[in-house]
């Protein structure tokens, strides 16, 4: 193993075609400022469906110091198409959970050593479809079929790598709250405190169906190519159509509506075109259109087909018995929360999961009209509850 | 005008490349037999987003006899794929509200004269994207932007052609609905009774977004070719990612989930593949792919666009002012309907149609687990209802 840094120590997206960043050994990661993009390599791993990744790297970012017993440390986990940049460091980039992470934020970087991880199978500098794999070649279609238990094994190395025992905290939201309750539950005796935010003990059926609708909007590209895109056009159009099936679920209706209604967007005329195809748009629609360009110009497709696939392998109780069974041999202490407009994660998942917890676990609710992304936008309304249950 | 009659009396989707059945005058409509499709011919239309349609035919079908003053028609509207045969006739073929519609079922085929009219831009019979251009080759990429103010304006033209100066009632659930509603507002002193089941006053923005998700599946299929694939593959693919999308949101989450959990599809496993494109399949996954491949086989892709535009042109307010004022000059009377577990047209919304409608106007409430769909398996839960409401 090789703790290794980014040369440019710009934290970015591995692009299509693009191979990974070179890296140097260093002698320790406090070489490099805070909120800044490092890589470990933590070697092969064979995984939950049968494949095998020779020499994985985990990208990753902390912030502030560990302690000499290593009892500060916590993992923060980002969601689906999330980066390792939680809160800004020397760089001053705006991270995505700066309500919670920073200095004097629940999640103090003055007194915790935090960690986040890039999952496997992303495109923030972890191994994923676009790096090379041991022929050079990107891996494209014969990237693997990775579970979040395959991805809780690989971060559970550079835990180790890092010398951290155990962490004083797992926390994450969505996609990264089903890694936290993965690492609690896969590793008890490694999590004293696990925060699952927005998400249930498992992907329901509705769930796994949204997400088989985005994997297959990308498959069906007609540059997609069978994942072997890389050196062409990318399924730009199929990704893009992905996020706008996503993001409709990410929000509640009310909030869209409100917003947007039916109106027109500027300049245009959803009710004026010669044929089908060339009227204006509705507002909603520009709205769209913007999220699936904006996520296309950051991410990678088959990353996102990779990470969606590990989102519908999430389930606590898979090999590990009914639910209230599966959760018995946590010991850590859990907070759960919902949103309580989260037409995609439901909040009666968070009571479901939070129930069947050992102990009495009550859920937070974040009271907002924006549905699933509240976990993002208001994860403030829980810093008094977090301070007092995990962070005093 | 003609009243015309397929030649082979059989109802059935006009496939990609078929030309219109082959028509011939008859002397009355009641030469055919009940449920079978029938054709006329309605001459040109002005749309209201400016395109015009030359030569505008409409299928439909009947059962039943009109009296002789004209008093007893229903006109009972199809939803977004729906097709016009509403009940079994002579060839015995289900039909899809047979629960309402029938000898001795509510909307009682014995007494009343029941007319289903396949929607302008359908695949049913009525002239669509896939029938032919004045040039003799399909529309395809040519057909106009219909909207349902356009949709009723060709309607009323048939109801005409067969001496119907006023419906005793029109019903319709889903886009049936929003066919309803517009024409009790379009034509108030054309419809003494309007049922509204499953859909409110107007296309909401994120009923919009779903839309817009769905025709761009379409749209960027590799085979689509800007809609003019007629002669050679179609978009298959795409409307069956569509019909997925779709399918999603006409159940509700609790349904998906108590019926396929997370189970594997007989025979596959989800978590086993060697690389990401070859695993089983979730048993959900396996019954999308199926509603997929069953609406590929009966409907044509431009067609779903051109309605699914049209459904997006709904709003009973545009140019009639606030919706109250808009519904102002309605005289029938309302019958409102929700499912109450439907999550694409929420009970909110019907509620706030009746709320606004002229006189006090309750919603009636289908219970069930389904979601939307129950509009179509559970409309039996409102015949009691709608006999004491319209059909005594």
């Amino acid at each position: 193993m090789t703790i290794a840094v980014n040369r440019t120590g710009v934290p970015g997206i591995q692009l299509p075609g693009t191979p990974l960043p070179a890296t140097e050994p260093v002698a320790s990661p406090k070489s490099v400022p805070d909120g800044t993009v490092r890589f470990l390599t933590i070697g092969g791993l064979e995984l939950e469906a049968g494949g095998h990744l020779p020499d994985v790297t985990l990208a990753y970012e902390t912030w502030g110091t560990l302690n000499s017993d290593g009892s500060n440390a916590v993992l923060i986990q980002h969601a689906l198409t999330g980066s390792t940049h939680v809160t800004r460091g020397e760089s001053e980039e705006e991270g995505w959970w700066e309500q919670l992470v920073g200095p004097a934020a629940p999640v103090d970087t003055d007194k915790f050593f935090v960690v986040s991880i890039n999952i496997l199978g992303g495109c923030y500098g972890s191994t994923g479809p676009s790096t090379a794999a041991p022929d050079g070649r990107p891996w494209g279609s014969r990237f693997p079929l990775v579970t979040l238990r395959d991805t809780t094994a690989a971060e559970a190395r550079l835990a180790d790598a890092l010398g951290i025992g155990s962490w004083y905290a797992v926390l994450g939201g969505s996609l990264g709250g089903a890694r936290a309750l993965e690492w609690a539950v896969s590793h008890p005796a490694r999590v004293q405190r696990c925060g699952v935010i927005s998400i249930g003990a498992r992907s329901t059926a509705e769930q796994i169906a949204f997400a088989q609708a985005q994997t297959l909007a990308i498959r069906q590209d007609v540059n997609f190519n069978g994942g072997d895109y890389y050196g062409g056009p990318g399924p730009e159009a199929g990704l893009a159509l992905a996020r706008r099936i996503a993001h409709i679920t990410y929000r509640s209706a009310a909030e869209l509506d409100t917003r947007f209604s039916r109106d027109a967007q500027h300049g245009e005329s959803p009710l004026q075109g010669v044929s089908l195809g060339d009227r204006g748009r509705y507002q909603v629609e520009s709205y769209l259109d913007h999220q699936g360009s904006k996520l296309v110009k950051r991410f990678d497709a088959n990353s996102y087909i990779a990470i969606t696939e590990a989102l519908m392998s999430h389930d606590v109780c898979r090999g590990r018995g009914p639910l209230q069974v599966a959760l018995s041999s946590t010991t850590a202490e859990f907070f759960v929360a919902a949103v309580d407009t989260d037409r995609l994660y439901f909040p009666a998942q968070s009571h479901e999961l939070a129930q069947a917890l050992p102990g009495d676990v009550p859920v937070h609710v974040i009271e907002a009209p924006i549905g699933h992304d509240g976990f993002l936008t208001e994860i403030g309304q829980l810093s008094e509850e977090l301070r007092r249950s995990f962070f005093p």
